[in-house]
């Protein structure tokens, strides 16, 4: 039996004194009179609570060994407020992430966000990305591709302007995921446009431009199913030729890799269909944009290790899926989990 | 054997005089002493050159009969000069396409483009919408959610702002096809990130609104095969189900058609799995995004008539997507070719 790593889980149950700092935060932006905001006080059990019923009940019932944890997506909100908002709002976040683990190291791992801000240097993020891999053990970073929240006013994730994050993530040997937060313009819903949209305009970037060739091991997760990408795989084949790139075998999917966030099996079975089993890693996304049972199956819209489960691939191949690509993508992971005989 | 009705094509070989007014309409913009563009003769020559030695030849190719015919997509450029620019320059689409349709009357028949200007009201788009349906016989409009071209400062499509044109098209009974031009946001290549993602947000916006409850009889074709929805099919369901909204058999796809502009077999074979076949329209986009040969089956990208074919469909049901799903969708189409006996 594989373990099963879920690469793409959120804390989306946060304690409410979590939240309700948030929005002091928030609050405090409109009125500079006001005392600046200061985290409350979260005890281990209010953590326990809130993460026991969820996210690690859902472990068991579904059979899942690890989740690769992050703060909630949506939630990031780099747009609001200015770069001392973020920086504050990041490191609170980054650091209840590493009180989930130390309660539960062998269901947990850490990835952090990023204390991005529109306009602000990605270097500024630098520091905290390394804070988190070399003191909190984290093992991977999100990489907000949109920090306006949906005004896309940030240059191509292939521009010079994310090199100073993408020497660091190359030195400490951590992946991104590419993840957008919410969305505050009235066009895209965040979790049933944003999200897909920032997943297909991240992988047209790649294939635009050179990076990988600057970055040979630099590495990146496109979650939700690599969004539009593998249902069009032919129109990304034929863009890369009209463009003169090379195959795309070659110029991005050594370093790009797509979870499983996809809610049906006709999608799942699509992604295996199209992209190599070398660049699918497990996601559930859970609990995530999607909560509810689907009612032609009886189950949950998320619980996608059933779709795996479902596929006629051979076990090595669903190891692949399920541990060994999430061990390559994240070595520090690996490392991890070698330290404890796994 | 059904008719072959092709939804989705776009005069993309236009004569060189057509480029060259729009290149002197926008060098106008630059230098107000310059005098106004005028559109440069063509002769009906240059016309049948242009679509015989392309989409006339691809069609007899490809074995289709009758292409739904518009404007370049991509050079609508609604974002370029203001409302008169976009004015003149659609109207000379308008009429070039006219001129196409007069020429080969039994293979396409005219969609128009809209005089769409960023800020400018959609009711200024009504006239010319009157204008190509009435007295140009054309049979549906192409309609654009975001007219800044990748900057989405337009309302959502189920806005109020919309509903002059909305209003027109019932009374005409004309679907439109939701399609984005060109961007001049440097994060979204145009056919590989703003077309696939402007899909997505149309369809997310359709099922977060309650549009079909105003206009019942409104109709949307979703080209590139819905974007990234069939692939996501259980998302879209979930969010539905999470933003009570009613099933979206009922909520969006009595009113909302899918083409076949998936440029791969595994993706058509995915749309069709998952979409009701009344939902689904052939289209092929050719000559478009797309031009080159896919290298694994020796076969033009854009061929998606061999797509289609290949399905273990009845004919009965290849029939709905050639022909009958696109004479329902388009009812001025359909009288069209009854009047020919067809």
């Amino acid at each position: 039996m594989p373990m099963i790593i879920d690469c793409h889980g959120h804390y989306t149950t946060a304690p409410a004194a979590h939240q309700k700092f948030r929005d002091a935060q928030i609050a405090g932006l409109k009125d500079p009179t006001a005392p600046v905001a200061r985290p409350g006080a979260i005890s281990d059990d209010e953590i326990r609570d809130t993460i026991e019923k969820n996210q690690l009940r859902l472990q068991r019932e579904r059979g899942a060994d690890l989740t690769l944890f992050s703060p909630r997506a949506s939630a990031m909100g780099h747009h609001l407020g200015n770069e001392a908002v973020s920086n504050a709002w990041t490191r609170v976040n980054n650091d209840l992430i590493k009180r989930v683990v130390d309660l539960y190291p062998e269901n947990f791992v850490g990835v952090c966000q990023l204390p991005q801000s529109p306009g602000v240097p990605i270097a500024n993020s630098v520091g905290e990305l390394e804070r988190c891999v070399r003191e909190l053990n984290f093992v991977g970073c999100n990489l907000n591709p949109d920090p306006s929240g949906g005004h896309w006013t940030s240059p191509p994730l292939t521009d010079r302007h994310w090199y100073p994050l993408y020497e660091k993530m190359v030195e400490l040997d951590v992946p991104a995921m590419v993840h957008v937060s919410a969305s505050c313009n009235p066009n895209f819903h965040a979790t049933g446009a944003h999200y897909i949209n920032a997943d297909t305009t991240a992988f047209m970037q790649f294939i635009e431009g050179d990076l990988f060739r600057d970055f040979p091991t630099l590495r990146f997760i496109i979650p939700h199913g690599g969004g539009a990408v593998p249902y069009h795989w032919g129109r990304y084949r034929g863009l890369a030729d009209m463009l003169k790139r090379p195959p795309l075998e070659e110029h991005v999917m050594r370093n790009v890799f797509f979870d499983t966030c996809v809610y049906h099996q006709p999608g799942i079975d699509l992604l295996v269909r199209v992209i190599d089993i070398g660049n699918i890693l497990f996601g559930s996304e859970m609990v995530g944009a999607v909560r509810g049972i689907d009612p032609r199956t009886g189950h949950y819209f998320d619980d996608t290790k059933r779709y795996i489960d479902a596929l006629s691939l051979s076990s090595a191949e669903k190891e692949r899926i399920f541990e060994k690509n999430a061990r390559r993508v994240f070595p520090r992971l690996d490392a991890l989990l070698r330290a404890r005989g796994l």
